[in-house]
């Protein structure tokens, strides 16, 4: 158990496992720390693996260190249903200091499976990558969430919603994601997208970072992970801790990172290069300016 | 008919069809024209089709075009065999320039199939693209010919030997390709890596810019093209136009290139990237500067 007492069901997650169906879901405390059960098929072993090897390696820079999550280890908590005590990986909580974060969860890599992998697993995620944006796109939306700050409440798609997005939806969602009336299905203002995605420690500028980093780093293979990009949607009630925070654009979900092998992860920056664009892309669209660094036209 | 008589088949060909097992194969005549056979399915049409749209387009730029075979049409050449006319596509014979051209055959992608494709196509391309190191790698090797200059002759391994390589077997095969003694399974020298890939102009600058083109351009997805990496082998015989010519980086194989939607080519970029890193980790291993541009470190 923790110092901090009460743990609770976080309210801002996206997407991925929750505590639905019988299963076990993660938990957040009051001190910014969020609780991943660690899954039984050696999957959540992998994913604590991986955090205990990036943050051991002394070559990644602090830029790059920035756009994941801290890990504090692992703990043994015990569950409020008394089925007894569940083992979790203690990670950052990455909306801990918004106090109303829009967020969206950006699954990476035009598949998500990995060589290596069995037939029946590569046929699942084959099936779901044709049958979503990955395919086409090299990314899909897993989840997302928008507060609209004149109506004080947040549009929260469904995963189904989620999972039936043509890549002109995506599009679509990316722009509502950065508008302040993003439940227009039709006519979202993309207002916020030259701060959001094009500021100086904005989306694009973090993004780049990140290509810059998987343009070098030949150690880890990211399937199935996700990008989160995280900003307080609330204009008008923004903390210092939230102002201080800014755009947060991070890594999760680690359980199918493999080694390299001395082969950078071309489906994961091929996935990131397609990102990249399509926001450009948008800020394009409204007329907006690229930050200088990103090179991009459309 | 053309005006310049004979034609033969190519003699430098290091993958791709060939006048086997009853096909048509190519011709090249004395002019500097290589002629490809219009397969019926299709797909000759739509390589057509691609150099028309490639070469009418005015905002593809010079350094990009370079990178293309010239197209000169279609026509009909009456076959030897008698079995009537049949119709082709002309294009540029790279190797023209070239007394003992030295070539390799890379076919990019991690996936050769693309999305709308039917599942049986799709099949038979995800299986090869397992098999070999597509799809570890992002690329893989379809063939290759190598000119020792000491020994006056030509390594060229078959398209079975290609087809086997591991991730390992085409590091090695690259570094072959830079090597004065070719045929050392053990031991290549790597010594022309420095020039061949590493000069201004040389295969590292110019795939870089490639990298820069496939980052912005949205109108073409290269399923199952390839990179056709060129340089005179004999450097004993550099005739004044090998000598002009230099290294060449062509892509080509262009029956399954669809329309971008406003969509990066992810897949080819992502392999692309790859080969950029593989490339520059041999001439690290070597000692060997790379280019200011490429930022690659290993």
């Amino acid at each position: 158990m923790t110092e901090d007492g009460l743990l609770c069901p976080p309210i801002n997650q996206v997407a991925g496992h929750s505590a639905t169906g019988g299963n076990i879901g993660p938990l957040v405390d009051k001190a910014g720390r969020f609780y991943k059960p660690l899954q039984n098929n050696q999957r959540g072993q992998n994913e604590v693996e991986f955090y205990k090897k990036f943050w051991a390696d002394q070559t990644i820079p602090p830029i790059v260190q920035d756009l994941f999550p801290r890990f504090y280890g692992t703990t043994s908590v015990q569950t409020s249903d008394e089925t007894g005590m569940c083992e979790y990986a203690v990670i950052e909580d990455l909306t801990y200091h918004f106090p109303h974060p829009s967020v969206i969860d950006i699954k990476m890599g035009s598949r998500t499976w990995y060589p290596g992998a069995t037939d029946e697993y590569i046929k699942k995620c084959l099936d779901k990558d044709r049958e979503t944006t990955s395919a086409l796109l090299g990314f899909r939306i897993s989840g997302l969430q928008v507060y609209e700050t004149a109506t004080k409440t947040t549009w929260k798609p469904d995963k189904k919603w989620c999972k039936e997005l043509s890549t002109e939806g995506v599009r679509l969602a990316l722009k509502r994601f950065v508008s302040t009336n993003p439940f227009s299905e039709t006519d979202p203002d993309g207002s916020l997208a030259s701060i959001i995605n094009g500021d100086p420690g904005g989306v694009l500028s973090q993004l780049l970072d990140l290509k810059a980093w998987f343009e070098e780093q030949t150690c880890f293979h990211f399937s199935s992970a996700s990008v989160l990009l995280i900003y307080e949607g609330d204009s008008t009630s923004i903390t210092e801790d939230a102002h201080r925070s800014g755009v947060s654009v991070k890594l999760i979900d680690f359980a199918h990172v493999i080694d390299g092998q001395n082969i950078i992860d071309h489906n994961f920056l091929g996935g990131l290069c397609s990102l990249i664009k399509v926001i450009s892309q948008i800020m394009a669209d409204l007329g907006m300016k690229l930050p200088k660094e990103s090179l991009l036209t459309t």
